[in-house]
């Protein structure tokens, strides 16, 4: 436990910042309001820095990157017309498994006895903390200074177990309360006790193994989230199995790893990919979600008497089930007495060499040759964030020399401008680059002058196609168009940065350099021909427009 | 009945679309998903235009603002990343009793059930329907054709009678189901029946008034919702009894009315309406909430046995309380026999003359004169909205020739500008004038690209005292810091419309004629000093700031 300067006064608010300072909460997102203003003076004198979005939109997105990163992540907002704007980003954090702490201050409990109308209420008080009941994996409204420590350690250990948001309501007239005989503090448990693989199940998953002529691993969001790369790692070394990722967890495996061979998804990813993933005998799935997305919109083949499905809670040994937590199965396949494999031509996702080499040429540049450039741009002093959209989806026939952050299976467009400012204070070592669609840009794209604000120095790349291009191959009409932006112009409202407007291979070359030596945020709008998409998104809106009519 | 051309084929989407245009709804606010495609692809089809906003939180604000005026305004979304993006501004709607109706698309029924895993599902497919049950007027899944008609006649007939939002869920393979035997459609009723006023209440009542020396009306939103203006003022007339405003609902009644006096609000109205509402010896508030703001945060003094209390659902005269609609007693007061009293000297709010006579000077401005100039700016071919904030409470001491919208009870900062547009698109034939913070403007203030898309032109004047303004006089901190913007510089983003920056009363003047001759959205920054706020929010500040800290 790190020490800390604020014991005097030791009131709910105290050990509220403590327990998340201990936790590595060394930021917090978001924007004050009356009803959380003396949480927020008290976060002001503690150790952990404030840091303000434009929205409270930007800081849920902010925290959960943050969160991803540092395991843990903040958000403090008001009560109403602050914490219902965080109902979609903690959505998306449930969705995926990312750890983030909602904080809200509300009316303090004495005034609302008295005065039903305060302002900021929709209907009952209670419909607040009510709605985060649903996307949270607790919450409790801190209405009594005797519970409140130990309410705090039930929200937080619940958040730190399950990976999934939680809820914490603090009613202002509790911020200050010092607790006179609080509950004594829980012991934390990181994990619940694990019954163990039972040794028949271990033997079936190497007789598996070993009896595979060409078995393969899919490694997933949980290998990311429960820090299981090296685990994964060791397992394909002893054994020399090459890696797939799947797409919501694209870089849980480093993409520069030997054993690496690109995106499996189904028909939405590299067909040699595919092909490799669907005539393996021995398929062992270890942290990855079966979503839509992941799965190609349902377009993978994959034999279950062929699998070994390894996730946090249960494993599967071909159609086997066991309601125990695979981890344990992973680590004991990791130490297990296996058979070295031939696993012949690994495919590979597509790789340039240094971009300035190939990006000289007057040639209108195109969507397929900004994945090209970035793969060959971004390295291990990068963080590359993409949103849903063709950010996303183009991402899957690349690779990248850094750490790849996506919402790949919520998808909430809008979320990697600001999920940028929550990556790089969390990592102050990697400059983050962000790759947007204009649509997405428009949602949140202004919280770049957060970025400058606290010394932050992404690139953010705007794919302008004029409108929702994800959409166009599915059903097309004036709705998927947007309004009109000069994104490059988006420093002159900032003050600082640089925009650059890119239309041919050499412009974006010449940009991308000239970012790369510039400290400050930089904008570079790549125009596009309104239809241009890259070659992945053409497989998915062919596959989803057939889901989009049904009727 | 308006007769529609899209009678072909007459699916579930057709008899949701009918409907709300029968209602007055000629467009429709949003962002399509894959989830809600196949239903933007028929709107587009329907004499309904779809106006897309850069952020679903626009599209709710705008919708708002649409229904705030037309009686029924409709906002339509895809699932999760869309629908629980509008959970804050439907509360808002659900607060201050605004018909909106929220239409979101969904994963079909058949894919629900074969695919747990969806794209933007949180946790349950069923949370986002729960989570909107809590906050409007009724909610409906369309997950049955033969019930889907009726259905929706119930949420529109809540919305419509309640004056609360609703929600309709669509399933995308519910979009083009015909129902073979559709449920009869059941008669619309406007209005629940009423057993009316006992005649002793009416008695009662009339007595109140008529032994009374110096009577007083205060109106309140309701007036506005209900449309009772004439109503308020017939009785008003009838017995020469003077009307103060309620900051909810401003300008309910005319501001430019001879026996208008201004907004009552305890002590953070001006003293002489004060005054003159708490010396009265009668009462009658008209469609007041009883919210702290409006109370002034509980300042007020109104001897509950002088009160003449009337709402939509009750009345109460003095300490007698009658369950019934007040709206009845208000109809008969208004008809009554009525002895004419003698207001004596009927206070007023400040009021200037022509802008132009007096913004002349190099003065610094400051936010009262931003006050003055736009009292005397703005006329009936405006119509005006005011962000939360110094943008609301300033305009507590001054009058505006024109109507006046704001969310002053729930208070969502980022309202206006994104309700303009929904304003100009019900009001044409009105310019909208917003005005806003600079904390509010970064919310949502870059929808004025989409008014410039749809060729609207508002006027937007942001405050730019470098913070949350309304906070500091409460509790300051770096926290009640924003990121700097230069906001005059927007017009280069959005390669049209016209920026001012503001340092001097000539410069706000000079603005402020060019941007009323230009035919396209303005946008006028004016530079603060960072504690210059109005008046009336000193006031505020001082009573706040006692609630902040309870502990």
């Amino acid at each position: 436990m790190i020490a800390l300067t604020i014991k005097t006064g030791y009131s709910v608010s105290d050990y509220l910042i403590e327990r998340i300072y201990e936790e590595g909460v060394r930021h917090i997102f978001g924007i004050p309001g009356d009803y959380v203003l003396s949480f927020y003076n008290k976060l002001s004198k503690s150790p952990i820095q404030v840091i303000n979005t434009c929205d409270e939109q930007g800081a849920g997105f902010a925290a959960d990157a943050y969160a991803r990163i540092k395991g843990l992540g903040a958000v403090c907002v008001t009560y109403g017309a602050g914490g219902l704007k965080l109902v979609n980003s903690t959505a998306q954090a449930y969705a995926e498994k990312v750890p983030v702490l909602i904080i809200s201050g509300a009316p303090g409990k004495a005034e609302r006895l008295k005065n039903p109308m305060l302002h900021h209420k929709a209907h009952q008080y209670q419909d607040q903390l009510r709605i985060f009941e649903r996307i949270t994996a607790a919450s409790a409204e801190l209405n009594d200074p005797k519970r409140a420590y130990s309410e705090i350690d039930r929200v937080l250990d619940a958040v730190l177990q399950t990976k999934r948001p939680g809820y914490i309501e603090i009613p202002r007239d509790m911020v200050l309360a010092i607790p006179a005989n609080p509950e004594p503090r829980k012991p934390y448990i990181i994990e619940v006790p694990c019954p163990g693989t039972p040794s028949e199940a271990l033997d079936m998953a190497v007789s598996m193994i070993n009896s595979s002529q060409k078995p393969v691993i899919i490694a997933g969001l949980e290998v990311e989230r429960y820090d299981l790369a090296e685990k994964v790692l060791a397992l394909a070394w002893r054994s020399n199995i090459p890696i797939a990722g799947s797409l919501l967890g694209k870089s849980a495996i480093p993409e520069n790893e030997s054993l690496y061979m690109g995106i499996y998804a189904g028909v939405l990813g590299l067909e040699e990919v595919k092909d490799y993933v669907e005539s393996s005998d021995c398929i062992i799935m270890i942290g990855v979600y079966l979503t839509d997305l992941n799965l190609g919109i349902y377009t993978s083949h994959l034999d279950p008497e062929k699998l070994i499905y390894i996730v946090n809670e249960r494993f599967a040994l071909g159609e086997h089930e066991y309601p125990l937590s695979g981890f344990d199965l992973l680590d004991r396949l990791a130490k297990a007495n296996l058979s070295w494999h031939n696993p012949g031509h690994i495919p590979y996702s597509q790789k340039v060499g240094r971009f300035s080499d190939d990006f000289s040429s007057d040639k209108k540049i195109t969507v397929t040759r900004v994945f090209q450039a970035l793969s060959g741009f971004l390295d291990e002093e990068n963080i590359f964030l993409a949103d849903p959209g063709d950010a996303l989806f183009g991402s899957i026939d690349v690779s990248y020399n850094c750490s790849f952050i996506s919402p790949a299976y919520y998808a909430s467009l809008g979320f990697a401008v600001p999920a940028s400012i929550g990556a790089q204070l969390a990592r102050p070592d990697l400059r983050p680059v962000v790759l947007t669609g204009d649509g997405s840009f428009q949602m949140t794209g202004m919280e770049l002058a957060v970025a400058a604000r606290y010394g932050l120095n992404p690139i953010v790349i705007v794919l302008n196609n004029m409108g929702y291009g994800t959409e166009r191959p599915m059903l097309d009409g004036a709705f998927n168009d947007v309004a009109d932006w000069r994104y490059s112009k988006v420093p002159e409202v900032l003050g600082t940065g640089l925009g650059f407007l890119i239309k041919t291979e050499r412009e974006l070359g010449e940009a991308l350099t000239e970012a790369k030596s510039y400290d400050g945020p930089c904008i570079l709008e790549v125009l596009l021909e309104k239809n241009d998409i890259s070659v992945p998104l053409q497989r998915l809106g062919k596959n989803m427009s057939k889901s989009v009519s049904q009727g």
